[in-house]
């Protein structure tokens, strides 16, 4: 799609697509239909598979947090506390104390830590849930990238030292990358935010930005340090080897599934419609019987050797589904390329006779023929396709990136990707760059500042969702 | 265990087991860990297959719902509004209107069909969601099976005639029974609840009821005849074949996963622990090294040995683990039996040079041996696992059936199980029963009324959580 019509599109193919509904009558809040819930289900498996691989526990907690536990850490609360939803009665009668709807789980899963953490033998603790958080967006909300309630995967840990929490935020960042490159065939940049913007209560955070088609950076996941902050104010304290007490190190970190989604189908879409990776796709191959109606015998002929194809990928294990409604194939075409179905299958008379399938990938539009006795090569076809949209996303990706000397120069930019340049280190000139862009990361290499030209840290900037 | 034990066992193995953690600071809200989160997991997995098979789309739908819509169906709303949480402020300012937390999704949902349903070929239309609901319940909570934050799979569907509806609740019948009856090897009766105590809404409420060790029945699932009453009041029409307009006819339905996690925990526990049926145990089989420390060279060919046993479990998809900790075999045993693994392996040197294994059933506690080459049996043992739970849960909820023929009778088998006995139909009959016993079910055989003699319905009542 061409980028202008960016926002037209993208809202088009979220309904066309069944991928979300729009019309619930709450400002910010949606209804994911099958097609993108299918999706976020995939993503969430292969996350939550890799997270405990990695040693981490499933856990489930409240979606209510009462308000002197929110509380309890004065900058996570300040920076939440303008966001948060608030149940204040139970039937007809008012609540003892207020209840907040989650913005994030810091503070009710850590209560339970300093219940759970007694010893250095039950360090390191690591859990994980995937759960819907709430935040009352003042900002104008958009579907899927700025909403009222959103779908994530929270991961926390405790340890026994600094060293042991940074090695896990490298591991996180790890498995991150695995879901977002591998799974998903997306782009991203890990940029450490600079210390005004990061996580209510962390030491440092680490997002990762991924580059939209209209030149917008959008976060997609945080990882952060937190240090001692929360263990200090939730009596987090474990016995050390030589029976001294300690404060846990943590770090907590989440990705936003319904960010990725939006990625996913931003960056790999064109303008038939969704390109979906074949680990994602609900339907990985879609079989369309070419029936010419010469007689009934040759027709049911070919819909039995769908049906077969159909039954023999399914044995393989991949989500192969038969079109045989009554729609002229050409209209099924349109729609299963809209949909993003990686391959189509078309069946006709030629095809049944030698035993054949004519095979049309999404991502390219090739066309090309299989023997039906090779179909258990169908996964490498997959591997090539994931591939390409890995290395086209990557391409698009690089070609976001600018360097700057002056700020009209990172003016010029905007709105292009992401903009390299440099920063005296003063709040002055920050808030003016601010003015213009959002500051993505403060880096350690040494440039000229595009404000006020003298020498500092390099920064980049864009423009941001 | 013993009946007069029943809830100090209960909330013990809750704990020694990781099910759940009951210290979280509100009331009737409960922290999940891994144990009994993996067994909710596979439950919904496995229930989603089934519904997904049987064409219910998955959706998922916001956990707020705007109080106009919640107020729709008068009775529904006369139903829920002493149990609704209620959000009604955003940061520091109220909200324009309240937002209750959903106790269930008809209202919400509901909304939604109307504007997807136009025609006779959008349905019939089925969706479902796995999610917790609120309920602000003012009875006494009790560790999942009555709480203010449950988790479920809620169902719903629309249709062009009654028939189908009807036809429709029939399948979930049968779905519901393969996941109790099947899956979780549990025993269930369905029975059709007395009018005044159908789901609020509803033409007529099935609900399946087992029978806990304490001789009180749980309610585990019901399923709702909605009849036109909700497609009524939000105008969920569609044209017939014949162009006129029709009000949908329309079903809900949904199982606990929490209640189901209760029973499966109650019923196949005993003083030992849990024992889990193979298809929801996180682990499967767990191997325990018998080293005698004679020399380390056999201590590791032992490990190696037990390692090759679990790598080879694995490669059939088995959850299989081995325990190389540092304890006593024996505390060993003690420990997976209570967290109830239902395979036990003990592998030794006597084992390791002929190439065979130990193994222990956790649901007899029989011993014998299998040989190396012999593991891919090891599913056919899982079935005489779960056949031999099913039937004795079969047994225990058998030897729970009794019948009586006057109050005086009734009271004598109360806390015993399911007595059927006889109602003439009139209200003050039936709160005579009430004041003793929850009526579960009035059904169509004639019998004479247990309280005045009279002839009239055959019912079914007990002593209900």
């Amino acid at each position: 799609m061409k980028k202008q019509n960016f926002s037209e599109w993208y809202h088009q193919i979220l309904e066309d697509a069944e991928i979300i509904d729009m019309r619930y009558p709450i400002k910010g809040m949606l209804v994911y239909r099958k097609w993108g819930l299918f999706i976020i289900r995939q993503m969430q498996r292969h996350l939550e598979k890799l997270l405990e691989e990695s040693g981490h526990e499933p856990c489930l907690f409240p979606v209510l947090i009462p308000d002197d536990i929110l509380g309890k850490e004065t900058e996570h609360i300040a920076g939440f506390e303008e966001q948060v939803f608030w149940v204040t009665h139970a039937g007809v009668n008012p609540l003892e104390r207020r209840l907040a709807l989650r913005p994030t789980s810091e503070t009710s899963i850590y209560e339970m830590f300093s219940l759970w953490i007694r010893s250095h033998s039950d360090l390191p603790l690591k859990v994980h849930q995937s759960v819907a958080v709430y935040r009352y967006e003042t900002k104008h909300t958009r579907p899927l990238i700025r909403g009222r309630e959103f779908l994530w995967n929270e991961g926390h840990s405790a340890h026994t030292s600094l060293k042991d929490a940074k090695e896990n935020i490298e591991e996180i960042k790890k498995i991150y990358g695995d879901l977002i490159r591998e799974f998903l065939c997306l782009s991203f940049r890990i940029n450490k935010r600079p210390e005004w913007d990061r996580f209510p209560g962390a030491v440092d955070t680490f997002a990762f930005d991924t580059l939209m088609p209209d030149g917008k950076t959008l976060q997609i996941a945080t990882v952060h340090n937190l240090g001692q902050n929360f263990s200090k104010v939730f009596d987090i304290e474990f016995e050390t080897e030589d029976g001294k007490k300690e404060h846990a190190w943590q770090t907590s970190y989440g990705p936003s599934f319904g960010r990725l989604l939006a990625a996913l189908i931003s960056i790999h879409g064109d303008d038939k419609g969704l390109v979906l990776p074949p680990k994602v796709a609900p339907i990985q191959v879609i079989i369309i019987p070419i029936l010419f109606k010469k007689t009934e015998k040759e027709n049911k002929d070919i819909l039995d050797y769908a049906k077969e194809i159909e039954n023999k990928l399914r044995s393989l294990d991949i989500r192969a589904q038969t079109d045989s409604g009554e729609e002229h194939p050409g209209a099924k075409y349109y729609h299963w390329e809209m949909k993003g179905v990686p391959l189509r299958m078309e069946v006709g008379p030629r095809d049944l006779k030698s035993r054949v399938i004519t095979i049309a990938r999404r991502d390219t539009g090739k066309r090309s023929e299989i023997k039906f006795d090779d179909l258990g090569e169908i996964e490498k076809i997959f591997s090539e396709i994931s591939d390409n949209l890995r290395k086209k996303a990557e391409k698009k990706f690089r070609e976001g990136f600018f360097k700057a000397k002056t700020l009209e120069e990172i003016k010029d930019h905007l709105g292009e990707g992401i903009i390299t340049s440099g920063w005296c280190g003063k709040k002055d000139c920050a808030e003016k760059i601010e003015d213009v862009a959002s500051i993505l990361s403060v880096g350690d290499s040494s440039v000229r500042c595009s404000v006020c030209g003298s020498s500092g840290k390099e920064i980049r900037v864009a423009k941001s969702y």
